[in-house]
């Protein structure tokens, strides 16, 4: 583990640099819009730990109201439950016998979920769940138009599910409808289509378990781009929002209903950044590359700087271009970027530094930075 | 830092997925041929670490006849030297007096090195040396077409080796020429026009500096993209080259010089994954994402296996599309996916597992994992 890069008290100034940072008045502000939706739409939240990998961020999302968390791999689950989460899903297919294993092995000390979208996934999580004398709840993932993982919607995961409720050491609670691609349709009636569908499948599918029986308590799914849209549906009970936390480029540019680019969430987090060269007067190189963010969704963009450009991410530098009326930036200034895409960027660090205006108030260890097993 | 994924003396079959596996057999074989060569041609190999951040693959490096290692932040000299390398140079600009001044206190234990591109860099990494009562080797970088860092070449370059040369407690070395962006540009001519632009910068400074009555023994740069054209170039003094060890998808797909496609180096890297969802014949996902390799130079590849695309990839899945004619790829086979960038990808890893053939024979730990301070 890297040696922090703030003590908390210090001055902003005084941060370490590149450097992963929170404002606190902006995330405070996702944590609550979050939470009044929900209680107001009366659906519950389960906010997604794969965007954070940070117990110190879910047990806040908790204490704002959310049921638990969701997690994408046993690494997740096994460092949200050492760190105070009690209630987690595993919103992901999970085949290994040793990563069952750890799994079950959880689920005798908080309450724990997975998906499943094959047989074999059925029996390889009940026999772990039996020989560790727990009980594992599980979702029937179904496919709604991702085209990743997901047993077709209707009678194929009906049938599914029946074998989930046959199983020993296995509790059937519902279904998993989330359809990640729909997150990033740009415009708001591609998005209205995509949950449109994905209502479909579930629709079908109840039908299918009625067939068999069986009734899904809980309907999973949604993200930060759509969760509107399935609250709407009046079919989904939990939703699995990650990226309204923090925010990140990619999701600020998607358009709202009318067609405007309105987030109705604030960037929260930021890459700190100083100038480390500056050789030419439009031009200046800041010290955070592709090892402190992800850019496979795009370059960064300077935070309220629309006059500077990102024109370059190579490992450990980024090059800034400056319009003709920008005020310069001599070395040592700072910048704050905003990445595309937040899950893998904070998955980089292994702090979250928590800034109060311009004094840090907070430092969080990301314990589940790299927990990708 | 995550458990090892595996034990040496494992099976490969018994290693954790996802994994970052190095195959020895091909890294031993490119240590090798980056060694014969430079042997033969008489030039310096200082491997860059920024691709590693490994101790284990710069100690394999330097007993195979490296002269030291390159770095690019101040975090990985620190990992480097702590893991018994004892020639280390900061390829990079280093500003803050924090870092300056953890770089000069190496400079105690082992012969340290960094870059200056402006007169502030110069006093301020004065400033550390004399305060720690140590001496920093520099060298003075020059932009050769990159765009990035770097003094303008000749006279500009020439006045501040100068006041290098008369700074306390700095020890003017000579240049630093690299162009990142060369290593990249896909055909052969197109790389030597870059690299014959670069040895006129270095001739322009070359004059500059007879006429301050100083001489650059040390002309660093080249990497895997271009080394060859910079030996032939009879300028060079050391080959700053990093990816050559574990080669990458990009680097893989440069055109040599009839205009054919023919690596001299081997895939030694790579993403071990395991099939997690296979729900329709022709689609198969696999348990590795963003969080596991860099995708920002592309999707991996599947290692030896034409007949399956990587169609999406997100934090935690691939999707694989196989060919009408594929074999089918069941729950719980392995892939091995070739990653697009190695540099970054590495850095998303707390262990390399070294396996020879079938069997884990080592497992090295990625001491400067996300050492970017």
């Amino acid at each position: 583990m890297t040696p922090a890069p703030a003590s908390i008290g210090d001055a902003l100034a005084a941060i370490d640099t590149p450097a992963l940072i929170v404002d606190l008045d902006a995330f405070d502000f996702n944590i609550a819009r979050m939470a009044a939706f929900a209680a107001e739409a009366g659906i519950a939240v389960r906010p997604h730990a794969k965007t954070h990998r940070c117990p110190a961020v879910a047990l806040r999302q908790v204490a704002a109201g959310a049921v638990g968390q969701c997690v994408q791999t046993v690494g997740e689950a096994e460092a949200m439950i050492a760190g105070g989460i009690s209630d987690v899903i595993c919103t992901n297919e999970i085949l290994a016998p040793s990563k069952l294993a750890r799994l079950a092995e959880l689920a005798t000390r908080a309450k724990v979920g997975l998906l499943v979208d094959s047989a074999e996934g059925v029996e390889r999580a009940s026999r772990a769940a039996v020989a560790a004398g727990s009980v594992l709840d599980v979702l029937v993932e179904i496919e709604v138009g991702m085209g990743r993982c997901g047993i077709a919607p209707g009678g194929p995961a009906a049938a599914l599910a029946r074998l989930v409720a046959d199983a020993p050491g296995l509790l059937f609670r519902g279904l998993q409808a989330y359809n990640g691609r729909a997150q990033h349709i740009r415009t708001h009636a591609g998005r209205e289509e995509a949950v449109s569908r994905a209502a479909e499948a579930v629709r079908a599918t109840q039908a299918g378990l009625a067939r068999e029986g069986l009734v899904a308590d809980v309907i999973a799914g949604a993200g930060t781009g759509t969760f509107r849209l399935e609250t709407a549906a009046k079919l989904w009970t939990e939703l699995q929002v990650g990226s309204y936390a923090f925010m990140d480029g990619e999701y600020a540019s998607l358009e709202g209903e009318g067609g405007a680019v309105q987030p109705e969430f604030r960037h929260s987090l930021f890459i700190l950044a100083e100038i480390v060269s500056a050789a030419t007067a439009d031009r200046a190189i800041a010290n955070a590359g592709l090892k402190v963010m992800s850019t496979e969704q795009g370059r960064p963009s300077v935070f309220e700087r629309p006059d500077i450009e990102v024109t370059g991410v190579s490992d450990e530098h980024s090059r800034l271009e400056l319009s003709l009326d920008a005020p310069p930036l001599g070395l040592g200034d700072r910048v704050r970027l905003v990445p595309s895409h937040c899950d893998p960027t904070v998955n980089l660090h292994d702090w979250i530094v928590a800034v109060r205006g311009d004094v840090v108030e907070d430092i969080w260890p990301v314990t589940a930075r790299g927990a990708s097993r």
